[in-house]
């Protein structure tokens, strides 16, 4: 029985893991939740898993919750509850599905604390991938990607050697605006961009789909999760998000991973990996669907993902900056404080103004963090 | 240094094995080689790979070659010269490229000795599946598929629990004349016949895709080659021959493996397993190619299809009948004795005729092909 703690249980990746957990309840006893605001969810989660450590965002939500909660469930609150209940809940998988880029102290806890990560958070490995894939080796445990395009590329290295690897190819729907051009893109709302094609995903991640940051952030989180440089990584856009990403070797083979848009089976497959067991989700019926389109990436109309490219190269720090400016720009858009287009302006923006540190301590990715988040609020 | 015997060498399959071998001379050295009649080939092969024994069909040819081969190649002939080269090389490795039925002696020659197989001859487990696969497994070698797909299921299969798995999907071109309806075949010559759409192959293959009795006998050797009952292997019609085949597992997740139409690549993965190493065929572009297209397979376009899911769930003997059946009706079919439908009505005929038996001996195997045949080229 895996004993898992669930870091960012109210949202989307949070309660589809707990979903996938509740089918299983055997093989799974939930010891920790960390949620930010939504304590109503929170509470019936606590209900539902009687977990023994809980979190929240702040002082006063954890106050309100105190009351509420069975005996013996130990609510902490804000970066010290969630570390509480990454590392402290006695937790040997956690699943690391927290936004951005605050579930950067949390992960390291729980790998600190020797346990396995399910890692949905890729803000992660972007600001601090050579700490984070450092560590998690020092520890020996195992880093399991949830997200789909990474949980695909890990699948189609199952019993493979990396070093026959010759390109990974994370595949990209193109999201809500893929059918527009820069042009249309002037006076998009936010109400439009939150309509993805494909995926039913929460608000920060289905703009990053828009933008096309979100595949930025996943080729940088490949780079580190796979280990390989920048120019063996491709995105291709695939309309139909069917195949799930792509691995080609050494002898022309093209291994890939398909199935229909459902988080709960890459969620799955790091939970029980290496085994695979009954899936909610729907098989996929190929038939149906007749047809699969892949098409080139275009840097012009994605200029966000260019920019992740660029970072990426530059490594250290500037994935930080990338990330923290598109944060921050997102936040600014959702709240109608910015026009759509503002955000990819605004990363590069932050960018240039930044001169990378080369294998950054945690102190001043931290520094660079917030430095990057001023900047992208200022602009 | 792997010590290569190649049984059908001057066949498309056999060919393009040593094309493979050539290219990487410090990995292998050949053996032993057995063709038919192409004495022309053969005996540039022996000049090129200098191997220890050969064979031809006929004692005819073989004292036609042995005034021509170098001191100390030892030459055989017929299905002794076969199991000679097979079983008496010192082979450690065979591939198993023959055409038809007559695969049968020689592989298990090979297996008796000890040596590990390249199987492209699919006649062999379809006639004799369940003692192949025995012997296989009493004498502890491998048996690597050879054929596009099986390989392609084979890949899919790396680093997973069998248990695991749900159903395959074999992947089929549709032939020469997919676009025909059955009327429009009535008339076929065997020109036409002889042009495949994405693969360049043998006659007998060819006839064999345009029948589908090639796509049936594949799901036939997939059933013996990966242990799974007739309703958990699928065939579906994907026109471009870009994936090669697929696994769905329980978990939903569907592994395929893709390529460019290269039997090198399969037949490199099967020589070289579990390494992959950099092939000569050209890397697959998706982005040119744009569409990947999936319907349904129409059993009433391809009744010889359906025919062979009939004949390998009666099992035993039927599917040696399917099989016998088969290769006369296309030789009659290729030397215009008789139509392009005949073939498949022939082969509903004389399993009509045959009552199966259920695990013969070879004796009963060899007994009931001779008997299909005669029935065949009797109809």
């Amino acid at each position: 029985m895996k004993k898992v703690a669930v870091l960012g249980s109210t949202g989307s990746i949070g309660t589809q893991t707990l979903d996938v957990i509740s089918r299983d309840p055997e093989a799974y006893e939930v010891v920790g939740l960390a949620a930010g605001s939504n304590v109503d969810r929170l509470l019936q989660q606590i209900h539902d898993f009687r977990p023994k450590r809980v979190s929240v965002g702040t002082k006063q939500l954890a106050d309100q919750l105190q009351s509420q909660v069975p005996a013996g469930v130990r609510v902490g609150y804000g970066e010290e509850g969630l570390v509480q209940v990454a590392a402290g809940s006695g937790a040997d998988y956690v699943v690391c599905a927290l936004i951005g880029s605050m579930g950067l102290t949390s992960t390291l806890a729980a790998i600190e604390a020797g346990a396995d990560i399910g890692l949905a958070n890729k803000e992660t490995l972007v600001s601090a991938g050579h700490i984070v894939m450092q560590r998690a080796k020092d520890k020996g445990i195992s880093l399991l990607p949830v997200d789909s395009e990474h949980s695909a590329i890990f699948q189609c290295l199952n019993g493979e050697d990396r070093k026959s690897v010759k390109r990974l190819v994370l595949t990209a729907s193109g999201g809500s605006f893929r059918d527009r051009s820069r042009n249309e893109l002037r006076d998009v709302t936010v109400e439009d961009a939150l309509k993805h094609p494909n995926w039913s995903m929460g608000a920060k991640i289905t703009i990053d789909s828009a933008t096309m940051v979100n595949k930025g952030l996943e080729v940088i989180e490949a780079h580190w999760l796979f280990g390989l440089p920048y120019d063996r990584i491709d995105v291709v856009i695939h309309p139909e998000s069917i195949v799930h990403s792509m691995v080609e070797f050494a002898d022309t083979s093209v291994m890939a991973q398909l199935g229909n848009p459902d988080m709960r089976v890459p969620i799955q497959y790091a939970l029980t990996y290496p085994e695979r067991r009954v899936s909610p989700a729907s098989p996929l019926d190929l038939l149906s669907r007749g047809t699969l389109n892949f098409r080139a990436m275009d840097f012009d109309r994605y200029p966000a993902l260019r920019l992740a490219y660029e970072a990426g190269r530059s490594g250290g720090t500037a994935t930080t900056v990338y990330n923290a400016a598109n944060e921050v720009a997102v936040a600014r858009f959702l709240r109608g404080d910015i026009p759509f287009l503002a955000i990819e302006q605004i990363i590069e923006k932050v960018l240039n103004r930044h001169t990378a540190s080369a294998f950054p301590d945690l102190g001043l990715i931290h520094e660079t963090d917030q430095w990057a988040r001023r900047e992208a609020a200022s602009l």
